[in-house]
């Protein structure tokens, strides 16, 4: 983790100082393998970010005074709607959306999503939010993503994807298009990304009906962990000429 | 598998016909639920992609025409040198490149590689080589990658990396750099990604000093699975403009 991440409920009492436990303690004695007055970045939840100050540490417990300065990263202008990936990636998948600095995920059905993938443990609450935040820890960012779960594909989007990319540009990847991918988007993206083998003309027709533009990447068809870095970084990562 | 990637051996003879088994057949029969007289999308390593039609099918073998008429996908046009990845990741980075289309690949030693992740078994030819397989049946490609192993950072760059980076634009993700990431770039591309922590200064002013242009894609610190297809799509995928 390149911050620590806290919560309201570590610190002791109103102070600057707090204690932690479990995941966190162990990683910083193990990985960071700090000492009394070690430095650490550390960012608390929905907050800023800023320096902690090992004031006590044991095989137990570690304390802290804190002070929080800096804004954390500025969040990615995508909003993301998934069909729900294969079980063995959900956690990966959200794990890097989460480092990106998406702040909105829509994990939603799909004809081609199998049944049995929105009965995998890996979608419990419990472990949603050890993925976004050990995505927050990766990318030093504090702003807790929200991610809503929406196993009926009709409804969702006729009655409340209009909603979501009101003041967006929606997008669609979807390799049976002409289109190509526009590149870079001036402000906030909605981006709709398929299950493995992608949405059925029929779905595809819903989201182009409710405004999306369907664009393609060529004719390599990518895992989803491979596609959300690479639409991500295409369609909002800002570029600038080579300085030489 | 959006391909079933065939290899000379497994042709019967000199003729059209071939006889596959063990994973391929698992796959076919599991996942495709094929049957005699199915079409199944299939390519010959580094030759053609075409069609094999099934003609036969039992519990220990599988036989079908193939018929190869169409080219592999374009190659990437990324030269990728890649500090050694932490070997939890070495699998799926090596897939995800190789379903980008990468063809040239240098795993290198830096500072920051820990000495026990060239111990991997990950790293074994067999590993690499079923990885490399299943990104080219991931994406319906057939070219083969080569994976180079440089475990000596200093001769590889010094006596090495000037004969690759000919002919190519070098590019070093570095995210102490004040150069922005340069967006598409026309023609080949070296992309050289750092470690976790990153190339040291003095890793960094080494390539700098063997042609690399350094850049950076803002605050956020990206695990390298998440990094290599956001660099991908952003330095070589073409784009255009919005057609409505």
């Amino acid at each position: 983790m390149n911050l620590i991440l806290l919560f309201k409920s570590d610190f002791i009492d109103n102070s600057n100082r707090l204690k932690i436990k479990g995941r966190r303690l162990k990683h910083i004695t193990d990985v960071h393998r700090a000492s009394i007055g070690d430095r650490l970045t550390v960012g608390l939840e929905n907050e800023k970010t800023g320096i902690g100050i090992i004031t006590a540490l044991n095989n137990e417990m570690l304390e802290m005074d804190v002070n929080l300065t800096a804004p954390p990263p500025a969040p990615s202008p995508i909003n993301l709607v998934l069909a729900l990936p294969r079980p063995k990636v959900i956690s990966r998948v959200l794990l890097s959306a989460s480092s990106l600095g998406i702040k909105n995920i829509w994990l939603v059905n799909a004809k081609r999503v199998e049944k049995s993938y929105w009965q995998s443990p890996r979608l419990d609450e419990e472990n949603i939010k050890k993925q976004l935040i050990l995505g927050l820890e990766q990318s030093k960012d504090t702003v807790m993503p929200t991610v809503i779960k929406k196993k009926l594909f009709k409804p969702f989007v006729e009655d409340e994807l209009p909603e979501i990319i009101k003041g967006t540009v929606p997008v669609v990847a979807h390799p049976l298009t002409g289109n190509r991918c526009p590149g870079k988007i001036e402000g906030p993206v909605t981006l709709a990304i398929g299950p493995e083998g992608g949405f059925i003309p029929y779905e595809a027709e819903k989201l182009i009906e409710c405004g999306f533009y369907p664009f393609h990447i060529g004719e390599r068809i990518l895992r989803v962990e491979t596609v959300i870095p690479a639409l991500t970084a295409l369609l909002t990562f800002p570029v600038a000429p080579m300085s030489r």
